[in-house]
């Protein structure tokens, strides 16, 4: 295929996913039907099922992408600095409300629940890795299993994703980080 | 009045909260059509709507009646405690799932937040009160502000009540659990 085919390709990809992205985070899941996607990203039914199945693929898609960008500052910076981040610009976060209301599915549906597991599992690695490193370096607590360090934070990250989308992200939530940093911290 | 029509009433409405809060937590917000919570109550829309004005006003009273149990655990035991109990209980806090659902509406819907906030106020001044308690005994730690304490625990209960929603309240949870006791005691 030649190259600027490609690039064609990538550039209306993404046109599609920034535009599905703000069409989630406006409207919801079920909110965001067909000719809302259309409008939010200027092209036709024709053109964004081409790129993606359905709504679904669409939706885990976007997952993917946010999930690749939270594992590479988990991985360098650690999970509590993409909860800082996501605390600093929530609204580049909203459309993770679609997240709550996708709860159900994830508990009723089982392919759909893999597909969000497999984007998840990502995140969960590159946490797990820094995790690991910073034993090692003697950093982090070690009267606690690992695992369950690690549950404490995709716990409290749940948490801060259900407060952004609600709209209740309030002050001391960065005081709330500083102490869920320092109770992994090795005293 | 007489007293057995007081009775009666307070039966009738108990009767329709208990049929609701299955309702919701097996339809969701949405999904709870008025022909379901027939269904579900063994009551004509006409008994339902007699006591509780629209479906909002059912969802406020379940809050309602949910935060002033939660509060009554929080005050004696502590908002940890609250957490156990949904964690080894979780199908009965199925229908929390619901809050998520309704998070979008408490962004944009100013009404319905005012209520909603009403109804759990009561949970977070029992929380707090405790807070204050264990403070003055000594056994709260004292270098972080409490209304940041307060804040933590909160932000966690979001993520216990969004991790039983999808259905992913896994066994280590009990171990989080311990350490965000642990987290906010004196050393």
């Amino acid at each position: 295929m030649p190259k600027v085919s490609e690039d064609h390709l990538a550039a209306r990809r993404s046109q599609i996913l920034d535009g599905a992205r703000r069409c989630f985070a406006e409207y919801g899941y079920e909110g965001a039907t067909v000719r809302l996607l259309e409008e939010t990203t200027g092209l036709s039914r024709g053109a964004i099922f081409h790129h993606f199945r359905d709504k679904d693929a669409l939706f885990l898609a976007l997952a993917h992408e946010d999930a690749g960008r939270m594992a590479e500052v988990a991985a360098n910076q650690g999970l509590v600095q993409v909860m800082r981040d996501m605390l600093a610009r929530p609204e580049e976060f909203d459309w993770l409300g679609t997240r709550l209301e996708i709860a159900r599915r994830l508990r009723t549906d089982p392919e759909f629940r893999d597909g969000w597991e497999q984007r998840s599992e990502e995140l969960t690695a590159a946490t797990l890795a820094r995790l690991e490193r910073r034993k090692a370096e003697g950093r982090l607590r070690d009267d606690v299993p690992t695992d369950v360090l690690l549950g404490y934070l995709d716990l409290v990250l749940d948490g801060l994703i259900a407060r952004i989308a609600s709209g209740h992200a309030s002050d001391n939530l960065s005081g709330v980080l500083d102490l869920v940093e320092e109770s992994v911290r090795r005293k």
